[in-house]
């Protein structure tokens, strides 16, 4: 991972790391499920927000230099596997 | 929210908070994006499994008990947001 | 399923099946994949837009209904089953 | 495409259109929503279950060849926007 995306990533899981602490407390003061649910269905948008990041910098970097290197099975292997893991 | 869901769920989001600090050791230690990324999407599918168990809640106890105390069209809304919330 | 609803799923239901044979075409034709793909999330997208709007005339209407006609266990259940299926 | 990825894409393109046309059928007799809905609800996997093949082959094929043929930067650009219209 590079520098640039290894400090994104980092506040990025702050952010959620804080949200998620907020829904801990929303539902040990049994809140309303609604504004419960609202509030993690926006840390799973963080979350694929922080997904779509990594995958990004993985296909712009890792993907091509393991290609020319002669990891190609390896590397395709694990994009399928990425999506079928992502989609199920 | 009820006393049995209430202890389940914080038991849930404990999981998730653990699962989380091991993504930011992995982040940290700048480990292979491949191996981030699936543990990311395990994270996600933990809080999938935990907005699945909070919905079926509501669904079973503040649906039923606000259509039969005439909080029909607040209640309905209510899941028509959550349903267009979840999807996007 | 009322009628203004049951009018605008079928003309959804015409576009998907045109929007679909346009793709069995590209197949056909053997274009290039990355062109189909984006042409399939299309009629995903369609799809789901599809099922939006026949989950909300359906929660605006036989979930009311079930639940003050004494059906509540039944339509209660239903909702999770179509949560659960939505989902995986 | 290659050709046996093609007929296997022709079939399943069948199956979705005579599914399809089941749905029609089914909201034209006004069939229950809950009905209905399982029925797209499985019309959408079988989508997703397409554009996992197509995707598999692409990744397998028209990859590794853009890359070595100099097209990396088209090629990795396609897979990340591929990545953000499944996603959203």
């Amino acid at each position: 991972m590079e520098m640039a995306n290894k400090a994104e990533a980092l506040k990025r899981l702050s952010y959620i790391e804080g949200h998620l602490s907020g829904i801990r407390r929303m539902v040990d003061e049994e809140r309303y499920c609604v504004d419960i649910l609202k509030q993690t269905f926006a840390v799973r948008k963080a979350i694929e927000k922080l997904e779509a990041m990594l995958l990004e910098g993985h296909l712009h970097t890792c993907v091509p230099e393991g290609i020319k290197d002669g990891r190609e099975s390896q590397v395709i292997q694990e994009l399928v596997e990425l999506y079928n893991l992502a989609d199920k």
